[in-house]
């Protein structure tokens, strides 16, 4: 099989590596891939920036946003030849922490956590994988083309997940939202705020292109603008924040209103200060009961969430968020940056 | 009857007046004043800063943390001559928003509630003074020394509600909380904190004194020390903020470990600028899942809540809490600033 591989920490290790084809273990199933989508993640791990091969091992395969259909199956699995299946990212240590025991690997508490194609274990950018049956969520078939989203798709699952339970503390009946950011994370939180019925506003500094006609098409109003300037004139009620530029982030904080949920999905550097009205942020956080809340990953209730959401979705919107598709041969292509890049996918089947 | 009154937003109008008797309404009760505490919204509303008179007068009687015994009571209140009393602070529009309708008037959406001795209500620094039966909460008569110190228990009831809340939306075990502030509210939140089985940690600027006295008393640990030292130090699970000072706030937030809750208190006037590490507080709550909320008020729920937390705690130690007593005569004395105080108290019986 042929996969995507990196030394770990070492800057422009990429290369496409053909490696002995894998082999199901005990409960596992063998999967042919299909798509892999790559990530901010990714791109740090290409840059040396992050990463943790498998014990032993110098070089690890990528690939977290995994699509493919199953191979070979364990009988009791549920799952049979042919499937869609996308294999999830985070494992638990064999010796768990309290969240992890209980299924929350996703809010594991001592950080020995493992993650396909980051930390500790081969992803999914090959053409051929094993993942254990417990661990493969099987999609719709007609997410064939799509079904590569489902990984940012959780992350975004566990966004909403978050905010509604932290809104469950009290009466909570949201009107709006505003989604900063409208790459793919935005975009699908964009889609699950439309999926429950709120007035979705997404902020952007995309002047036109294929961002704001994503928005559109979702039924939602785009904006091109300070993050200050929206707030004060939407007035939203939630704010989920995919930018991860400190300024959105603490222009975000500053604006809430009453009862306010504000949550970070974004991942920005250290380093970036900042001169804030500390006090004003404090007082209004006090006075809304306002709520900041990260979230990062998923746990495998977020991947049937994500599913469903998938499965409601319109297939076209879905098709045009992946603004590139690149075959596994060209695989640089695919960790160049173009202009109007949503989501670029690495297709793991060979052409034709 | 005698009552303090101020004449909003006008800087040291505050005087002790004699005004009619006040007389029940159906479903009222007539409650001879027994007590009244001061804290930092008195204050502001003394210096002017804050307040509004009930409709079409010039005067508002302030004070609502209260306590008194019922003189007079309606058959079916449920509450007879003599119980010790506290009266509620906030009423809700009599058109509701969503969350005042159902009995979250904390979280009151639209900002149309009213508050005794704060905002469009007469409060409770007076020797008489009249309350719905249904806005009176029942202290058990042990503490008619300490019960004054009921509604600063109900902000911190409210605080820790919001923390559990917030907890449960995962597995949820905290072992350890830092109380920033050791004031009234932070004391108080260190006590509720023990009573729930936490090691409790209380961070002060007091070098010496009653607030270190009363943090040992509760079996917590007293530091002096800047909060980036004692978080880095102790690793608390929770943080409850009660200082205000902005450099505290966002040094705990840049603090936090794993699925963290930094829950703030205190208030701080806007325009204490700051230069933060914007990006490494926001990438730390993202990876971390942690969670900043801010919360204010309380409602019955926290005052049934607070009750018990006080019918529980050693009398010794919420009767050291309240530092001065000053008779109503000597009003001025309690605005006063003492370096070791916790709570003035303002004494409504007459001596003797």
């Amino acid at each position: 099989m042929q996969a995507l591989t990196v030394v770990p920490e070492q800057k422009n290790s990429l290369r496409l590596d053909t490696l002995p084809d894998p082999v199901p273990g005990e409960g596992e199933l063998l999967v042919d891939g299909l798509a892999v989508g790559i990530c901010g993640t990714d791109r740090e791990i290409v840059e040396g920036l992050y990463g943790t091969p498998r014990e032993g091992r110098e070089r690890l395969v990528i690939g977290h946003e995994s699509l493919g259909r199953v191979r070979q199956a364990p009988p009791a699995s549920g799952l049979v030849p042919g499937d869609l299946v996308v294999g999830v990212v985070r494992r638990p240590d064999p010796v768990p922490c309290g969240a992890c025991a209980h299924g929350w690997f996703d809010m594991c508490r001592n950080g020995r956590f493992t993650e396909r194609g980051i930390k500790g274990l081969d992803g999914y950018a090959a053409t051929s994988w094993t993942v254990e049956a417990d661990y493969a969520v099987r999609l719709d078939p007609s997410l064939e083309h799509v079904g590569v989203l489902l990984e940012p798709a959780t992350v975004v699952a566990k966004a909403w997940d978050q905010i509604e339970r932290i809104g469950a503390r009290s009466w909570f009946a949201p009107h709006s939202v505003l989604v900063t950011g409208a790459g793919p994370i935005g975009l699908l939180a964009a889609l699950l705020g439309r999926q429950r019925g709120l007035e979705v506003h997404v902020l952007d500094r995309a002047e036109s292109g294929v961002k704001p006609e994503l928005v559109r098409r979702l039924g939602a109003e785009y904006h091109h603008a300070d993050v200050e300037e929206v707030m004060t004139r939407v007035r939203p009620d939630l704010v989920i924040e995919a930018t991860g530029a400190a300024s959105v982030v603490f222009g975000a904080m500053a604006g809430m209103g009453p009862y306010g949920v504000l949550c970070l999905t974004g991942l920005s550097p250290a380093g970036r200060t900042l001169e804030v009205d500390a006090g004003y942020i404090n007082r209004d956080l006090v006075l809304d009961n306002s709520v900041v809340v990260g979230t990062v990953n998923a746990n495998l209730r977020h991947y049937a969430a994500a599913a469903a959401a998938l499965a409601e979705a319109d297939r076209g919107w879905l098709d045009a968020l992946i603004t590139r598709r690149v075959p596994l041969e060209s695989w640089e292509e695919a960790f160049e940056r173009h202009p109007d890049d949503v989501k670029t996918v690495v297709e793991l089947r060979p052409a034709g």
